[in-house]
């Protein structure tokens, strides 16, 4: 039995890898590492402190050590690379594929990149470089950069002998169709492999091709490019520039994961995540700046809302009862009011209503909020009459908060659209906002409800 | 120019549907839904009513309703169809993809999905309800039971052949690989497209085959098919039974979109919004209800929390102006808190995290929350001591916020671990649970500090 199957904890792969590295062991290193699942590594990998992750990377050959980054969230896998000599980088970065490294090399400093990029090969930097300089969200920096094509003048024949002689530069994966290219490399169609099998040899591929093939230009945006996968149930699309140059291959798989990619932040955004995905392997002091950035305006915004508690003090005074359902009627407001948020944002996301459709939004919302609200204020006041034996204050409560959260349901359903309007991102300030607006609303709603029915709380 | 030309309005596509259903014309209609974007169809249907959306589906061929409904969230597809006669309902079904059909059918109630059944092809509504044994969210669920297969026994050029005869029958985007299978069905290997049309056409399929090809068995879980993709960058995989016999093709789309699915309905319900997506478009009863019923219990864990200010009246009593900071400490926490719960979901997402890793995350979110405790602490303090000209009033409030911080941060890290263990969804529960004990600690902190420094406040 081998040293790593002997030692190896399941549970916390990382300890075999601490040891193999004080040990030196690069093979066994190496060995383990292909072992674990992608689950495995990524745990593994994310429990490693900053040193130990680079020094995985430097005792690994560099296909090896290109082929661990590709597990780890870009993030991380940059901060990796950037703690590098750029020699040493750059011979790993070589091996990713190019989407990759421009993924990579976008999250680092301009600085860090660049020095990886001029020890790099000359024609794969500057491969990468065109990458780097398309919106990572556009057609240009998600399409796959190499693909397979032939000049329209060609047979089936002399197709299928040149695709032979290059056959080991392509991986299974990325040939599905082969494109058939004009003059200064201008997209003329696209061939299926299916019809190079099942056409006779001698045809010219202009014969067999789809002509005139659906493609879209380097700069379209992702929620173009979601619309046009929707639309089309293809597994890839051409991508051109403007004089039609055939420049890459777009696959649905890649739309798919940056969607999947802005929907998780936006959950994130939401609960006050900013700056991107925060992992927990990320140093402290960032974490902790990042989470501030969020929390101090709000303490700012909190005090707004709470100088009308302060306007209020003679009422509190003379029935301190109040004092216990403040919060409660700030809670629920805010909660009811989220929900609204979640279902705008979520509407927006899906192109199910536009920013400027407000009065939908509040035709909808304001049902709800209407039977909503009832229901929670006969409910609180109900409670609050019979907990504190004093139907006078069930009905100041209970109003309070049917009216404020009607308010706070069509506040949250609009305040998205409205800052999506005027191009703030929803997910980071809706929230926020919505809670100082009924906050101070609900405060108001209770405090002069009380001060009108004082003698009889 | 025609009508349809004339009187559409880009901005408000369901109008002209109106008219067009109320003038009976089937063709403009059909014409019309074509013109479309994706987007702009999906817009114009969720903006008509139940009725509306019928005598839609009533109007256009069975062929033309599939198209449609494919354009649609499933549970709104799902919905429409319930709304129909059932024979009806099966010629419009019959014309999806197997996979579309069980998806439609499943959320539907199963009397109804019966009744549709049974209005189908024997042998469709059979293979039907083969995927509808399968949990949705399982490889025999997702995957595609059509392909493309083999006989080992053939050469390259029988096999060539058959694909001839039967090329109509497949649609180019499913055709990435064929398979090679032994008696009884077993799967014995994948063949590219490209080995067919690169190797001698009298070479038998066993050679030019990968023999052995990885697979997944029907019932492996949506986990452990995103490790697997994550693992192997193939485009889809082969699904097979017990006994290693071919049921279908599972492709990598498929997983991405069951994930992103999952991703987005974590971010609602964390917000609040339970039973599934919400769309306006529904029912507002069922929206009411849906939304009540995560906010009832709600009020019950606010009211629990805020009896701890109800025990400390005379306090309050006595320092009236801390009524203005107990919502601001309630507030401020839960914010804390759901950022570090937020974390916690999505490394629990990433396979980054595992729910009895208590230790980590306690020392992970409790050295952040130290220092954003004293930040936060030191902030409010201040501006409190300052606007109330009262030391003694910053330091009760500052050090509770401090404390209640750390608590809160610390709690928010944790609670979605501890749910998860005992299988309970963090997504919806970690938000109220943290909150009210939270807001039971905050309450209890500045309350019990005052107390203790009653006059000097």
């Amino acid at each position: 039995m081998s040293a790593t199957q002997t030692a190896a904890n399941p549970e916390r792969p990382w300890e075999l890898i601490q040891q193999l590295i004080a040990e030196d062991q690069r093979d066994q290193l190496e060995l383990y590492l292909q072992e674990l699942t992608h689950d495995g590594r990524a745990l593994a990998l994310s429990r490693l402190n900053d040193e130990e992750r680079t020094r995985v990377l430097r005792m690994l050959k560099p296909a090896e050590a290109a082929w661990i980054l590709e597990d780890l969230e870009v993030e991380q896998a940059a901060g990796m690379i950037e703690e590098m000599e750029p020699a040493e980088a750059a011979a790993i970065v070589e091996e990713l594929a190019v989407d990759e490294q421009a993924d990579i090399l976008e999250e680092m400093a301009t600085r860090d990149a660049e020095a990886i990029l001029e020890a790099m090969p000359l024609e794969d930097a500057a491969e990468c470089r065109r990458l780097l300089e398309y919106d990572s969200d556009s057609a240009g920096g998600l399409m796959i950069p190499d693909f397979l094509s032939f000049f329209q003048g060609l047979t089936i024949k002399e197709a299928v002998e040149k695709m032979r002689e290059n056959v080991h530069e392509y991986s299974d994966y990325e040939v599905q169709y082969a494109y058939v290219t004009g003059p200064r490399g201008r997209l003329r169609g696209v061939l299926r492999l299916r019809d190079l099998l099942l056409s006779a040899p001698q045809r010219q591929l202009s014969e067999i091709m789809i002509p005139n093939p659906l493609s879209v230009r380097d700069t379209t945006s992702l929620d173009e490019l979601v619309t046009f996968f929707a639309d089309h149930h293809f597994l890839g699309v051409p991508v051109v520039d403007a004089d039609g140059r055939l420049l890459g291959v777009l696959l649905e798989s890649s739309v798919a994961e940056a969607t999947e990619k802005r929907v998780k932040n936006t959950f994130l955004r939401v609960s006050g995540i900013v700056g991107g995905e925060e992992l927990r392997s990320l140093p402290l002091y960032l974490r902790c700046i990042r989470r501030l950035s969020w929390l101090a305006p709000n303490i700012v915004l909190n005090l707004i809302a709470a100088s009308v508690i302060s306007m209020y003090q003679d009422t509190l005074q003379a029935a301190i009862v109040l004092a216990v359902f403040l919060p409660i009627i700030s809670d629920m407001s805010g909660c009811s009011g989220n929900q609204a948020v979640a279902v705008s944002i979520r509407e927006l996301a899906l192109g199910l209503i536009r920013p400027k459709e407000v009065w939908r939004v509040f035709a909808k919302e304001g049902s709800l909020g209407l039977i909503n609200g009832l229901a929670l204020g006969v409910l609180l006041g109900a409670i609050a009459a019979f907990w504190q034996n004093n139907v006078y204050l069930g009905m100041v409560v209970g109003t309070a908060l049917a009216l404020n959260t009607m308010l706070s349901v069509l506040l949250g359903g609009l305040v998205p659209l409205v800052l999506k309007g005027f191009k703030i991102d929803p997910a980071l300030a809706s929230g926020p906002l919505l809670t100082t607006v009924t906050d101070m609303c609900g405060f108001f709603l209770v405090l002069s409800f009380a001060s009108m029915t004082l003698d009889k709380l």
